[in-house]
């Protein structure tokens, strides 16, 4: 085994191989193929219902000073290796949620911990600068060299964050900043009233607009994108919030490629909502500045738009004089085979603003120059972000290229998607709506109840998977997982479908 | 000198020692000091304008980019030691600002760097998970063992965030959330009412509930905290806002010894306010379910209150029915010489909420237990803090504790404060009202332009100083500023007073 591995030094050769071999099914051939971490356990073990006997010790302690109601389990990290997470009770599960969607190369890779040997890098962790003061040395070169280096095409502007609400909350001020700039014209200042009126939280100064969201959809939980977040009632309710314009988010038919035209009259429906709400806050005194969307709703169930659609909310933004923020927090970073998920869209022209976190380690937007603040203080805070992590990110992004794991992506996802249109078909009456792009995929189960259930039984069968919207369950693997795990989740999703007919 | 040294083993001999060199007073007993950080430079070093040639440089090339109008220079972090600060050209500055005080131990304390070296700790780096779901082995012993070791007297709950406004927005939502519980009734479950219309961001499931905020405060940057922002225009200016109340923060006259009576009249006025303010939100269908104070305001420019105001605040919120959050992320963490600056007011009993960030090297909040929530998913995000900053502050509470700190941050602060009062005593014209606790400590300045003068001119001299509100300069030294260090700022700022007389 350890020649063949040898003789594999490429993913293209890893990935031919793999595939020539998968093609004689059955399990007894996985240990042959070459895993992209090395010393992955060979597939799942299970060894006690889940939470085990230690996890619930421990959510009991925890409980004491936290509601633990969501935690499924304490796991062992200095145990867990590449798509394994191994739990404090033994168990080995392969994970395809991966944080939900948070660690792009799995766990404890080996590249990642090699960078803790750097003293300098140690030195980074050690002193976290207020980095729109004091920036350290290499700051500069990181952006451009990181950060930059993957921006989406034509956005040429950055602002690192902590996380993914901070990121969106902040690219909402970007886009009001700008929208009353060009209000205002440029190059003039502020009157004395909007000076004092924005302290006591009034108009002018601070101005009655407004930001459009999608039902179902979900940019973050602090006041300010929960007013944007619509997917379930328990993250929104007993909080106050901004009467902001909700447009429908379209709800395609499946398999798309029988429903084109009723899918065609959804988005139709859908924008012609959205040039409507457009009207209507301009008469409430609420102008909308801009659109805020996913490229597939996560939170909310997975729940894709067409290229087409995109493109004409991005002409109906423009002709509005609104900018359209697309949140890649969940999408970004490469699981859908591209490092943004809106470059399968087509756009006429970039979007205006982009915002990251997740899988990119720390949050941030991009954003075409003419959103960049032109005065200082404005969107700023005592970290803007964290150069530790940075260095995680120019890590990832290095693994990324040097094992091109977009393509890794493609092709493990292709299997994926492959094996749940099978099982759509095969089982009809429990899944269906098999969907999403690269590793970023979904199914729907035939009930929210039955859903909770296979993802139970999923676990039980050693695969951490996670649910999201009413009936879907998500696949968020690391862009590590291959192949071969496509195949141990497949064959352990078909026994489960089996078990439940 | 290293016999010397070498005596002086415990923090109060080396301060005993320190104070008696000191007398002597002149720069060239300075050296015979041990500090806590071995190797400290002996004093501040200039070699150019700051920002220098490669700062310059730096900036150009960032501002590509972004808006570095905030950026003072660009900081060398590998070489940075302890209290000193060395820039990318050379100069080395005596920093009584420490990242918008965020560095509780300076740079590069050889015990936080010591901490890299261990295998487990680096895991913990590199593995960041999803603590709400899957925390890892050892979280709960660390959240009992790091931070409810130092948790406010009475408030056993806890949820960690990533920064200082996450920690606010999420302290804010577990007060709404508990204050319509307490309205609703205990174990009443939401209606379905409620639950449609906060999806649509409609009251009564998004209510018209309000948080009354302070003038001249400051508590973060995203839309809800930015809703309780009081402190500059540019922060807030063209950013939608909530109609929530703001009343009037104490203005002292100082010395406070000579101003009692009628400072004990401001108070009282305040409170007066506070009070109509509730009458009045409740009025308008806005009722009040908490209040937001910083125990010093900050940003807004060192503005204290009394301890009595303090306890008599608590005591309106109680008979409103309102929580009292303490917004503690520039206090907390020791610089006021206790661990929390609301243990200087003796409060009735432990206030509703305490949040932190900044010297505790992560975001959070704690709380008396009523107010945790009691259903999952209600205050939750991806992240929800960050294993490995937990890690850095339990290395940094280790170093408080084995060295004393916060008898260190007393004796240095006492020492920084008497200097400050006799420089308004020498230069009445320039400075005054100097005040603070610990080594948390401001002076305002004639003018808002003498005091940029002249927090300019410390630069010059090596001292890294900030500003904050109108006319204050404020200190915010690490904690391990020790007597040795106070005199060089006091001498270093006497020359400038001197100076610009």
């Amino acid at each position: 085994m350890a020649n063949i591995s040898n003789t594999l030094r490429t993913p293209l050769a890893r990935m031919k191989f793999s595939a020539r071999k998968l093609v004689i099914s059955g399990m007894q051939h996985l240990r042959l193929i070459s895993s992209l971490v090395q010393g992955e356990p060979k597939g799942p073990e299970i060894k006690c219902d889940i939470p085990g006997p230690k996890s619930k010790q421990l959510i009991t302690e925890l409980s004491v000073i936290q509601n633990t109601g969501s935690v499924q389990l304490f796991a062992d990290y200095d145990k867990s290796l590449g798509n394994y997470l191994v739990d404090v009770d033994g168990n080995v599960l392969l994970d395809v949620y991966t944080q939900i969607s948070s660690m792009p190369l799995g766990y404890n890779h080996p590249h990642l911990l090699s960078l803790l040997k750097d003293s300098h890098n140690v030195k980074t962790f050690v002193n976290r600068p207020a980095l729109g003061v004091f920036p350290g040395a290499d700051w500069t070169t990181k952006m451009h060299d990181v950060l930059m280096n993957v921006a989406p095409q034509g956005l040429s502007a950055l602002q690192t964050m902590m996380c993914g609400s901070c990121s969106n909350e902040n690219a909402y001020k970007t886009i009001f900043i700008w929208y009353r700039r060009v209000q205002r014209g440029e190059n003039i200042d502020f009157t004395r009233v909007e000076q004092e009126s924005c302290m006591v939280n009034q108009p002018p100064g601070a101005p009655d607009l407004s930001l459009m969201s999608f039902h179902g959809a979900f940019h973050g939980r602090t006041l300010g994108a929960l007013a944007t977040t619509h997917s379930k009632y328990i993250h929104k309710i007993d909080v106050p919030s901004f009467d902001w314009p909700i447009a429908p988010f379209p709800k395609y038919k499946y398999p798309l490629e029988n429903h084109v035209q009723e899918n065609q009259a959804e988005d139709k429906k859908c924008l012609e909502q959205v040039e409507d709400l457009f009207q209507k806050y301009e008469k409430k005194g609420k102008n909308v500045a801009g659109i805020v969307i996913e490229p597939i709703q996560s939170e909310g169930g997975d729940n894709e738009a067409s290229p087409e659609f995109f493109q004409n909310l991005q002409r109906i933004a423009k002709k509005n004089g609104a900018a359209l923020l697309i949140d890649e927090v969940q999408t970004g970073g490469g699981p859908t085979g591209k490092m943004w998920c809106h470059e399968h869209f087509n756009l006429d022209s970039p979007p205006d603003v982009v915002t990251f976190s997740k899988k990119m380690q720390l949050g941030g937007f991009y954003t075409r120059d003419e959103l960049k603040p032109q005065q200082a203080y404005r969107v700023f805070n005592t970290w803007m972000g964290d150069p530790g992590k940075v260095i995680l990110l120019q890590g990832v992004l290095d693994v990324i290229k040097k094992e091109n794991l977009l393509s890794v992506v493609q092709t493990s996802g292709d299997k994926l998607l492959k094996g749940l249109k099978e099982f759509q078909q095969e089982f009809p009456s429990l899944v269906n709506s098999a969907r999403g792009r690269g590793t970023f995929l979904a199914i729907n189960c035939a009930s929210s109840q039955l859903r909770d259930e296979i993802v139970g039984k999923l676990k039980k069968k050693g695969i951490q998977s996670g649910g999201c919207g009413e009936v879907a369950i998500r696949l968020r693997p690391a862009l590590i997982f291959q192949e071969h795990h496509a195949d141990i989740f497949l064959d352990r999703f078909r026994q489960v479908l089996l078990a439940t007919k």
